[in-house]
């Protein structure tokens, strides 16, 4: 019964999406129905990569100019060295055959992952809908979180 | 049977505090028992704002100027910026109706949500029960959380 | 059935690790079966804390002597102020005689928490098992966790 898999990617960090995504696709890869719920930050990890000028004011400007989206962007959560840490990753990752953040991800909906979008992040973070990228299964605000999770037998906050 | 909600609320940072809150309160508005364990860093969230020098040392005393509580110093854990992000994120918040971090607080004892102060951290950081808020439920260690953990569907570390 | 509890220690700060060993330390000293999976850079705090400069290039070595492992390198993850906030909680912990974070790990292989390596972080950051203490009870990969996990009443990502 309780055989799902729910995680809040809450952090955008590389470190901890390579990590999430794992873990779902890990369980997805068992056969074990996974979702994982794009909260706050994460939500930046499904986000288009180009920039968003049609923001309607100049502070959200400024704000959609620092706070990137796509995964290429992704920074690790220690030594990342103004970039230099998060490269070095980046190289070792390569070295090793390791799939990429974005591979990942595409993996993942290839496994059958669903995506759910947090709507009170889109919302308080100005982030429209045609600002996220395709991969998308659902928008949801929390009590979608709560029924998924209450069926999960791991759930993690990332 | 296994219809409680735990979350181990060990940040303070206003962004992790926001969704811990979103959590307790959607759970606790369907019905859940929901309970709210503040660890650590997390103990400032239900601490008086108002400083207290009455510490014993020289150094307990500089370390409750650094390491001041209430709801309302709660900041970003990324682009806080020297508290421009956060600030930015307050009136963002403000601008679409969402609800401060103080009225989730409030909102939350409304519904129900179980605080439980834990007394390690309490110890640790010599911060005596005088100084933390009304709203507190218990003080309890590890042992409380874990029995409580046990029965819930729900268990998150944020 | 469901008696389990796993912890995936993500992080090598010391409040994290503290808070994750009092946890396990906890539900194991009441008779649960507790595993710890170390991944990223929790691998740090089952590694020797001698310098291994036997890596194969320039980069890797620097990398090393940066992320140094053992658990009294750990900090904490607010207020480290170059050191000196992490200082003074290890004053504060002496002080009320609570165990260091070596001695709450040694107390965990004491009351059989088991110690879990993840072998996919170990190959990113070139970490032999030679390099890892000896208290490690198997290493494993994404496939162990999970069924672990799913046998476990309280899954944590910390």
């Amino acid at each position: 019964m309780k055989d799902k898999v729910t995680l809040i990617l809450f952090s955008d960090q590389l470190d901890k999406a390579l990590a999430a995504f794992t873990i779902a696709n890990g369980a997805a890869a068992s056969g074990q129905e996974v979702c994982i719920f794009f909260t706050f930050w994460g939500i930046n990890l499904i986000r288009k990569s180009r920039l968003n000028f049609n923001k309607k004011n100049f502070l959200q400007s400024l704000f959609s100019l620092l706070n990137r989206g796509g995964p290429e962007r992704s920074k690790l959560s220690k030594f990342n060295l103004g970039g230099i840490g998060t490269l070095f990753m980046k190289i070792l990752m390569k070295k090793f055959n390791m799939p990429k953040l974005s591979e990942s991800i595409s993996l993942s909906k290839e496994l059958g992952v669903k995506f759910i979008a947090c709507t009170t992040s889109m919302e308080l973070m100005e982030i429209s809908k045609e600002e996220l990228t395709d991969n998308i299964d659902s928008f949801a605000g929390v009590t979608t979180y709560i029924s998924n999770a209450r069926e999960s037998a791991i759930n993690l906050f990332i």
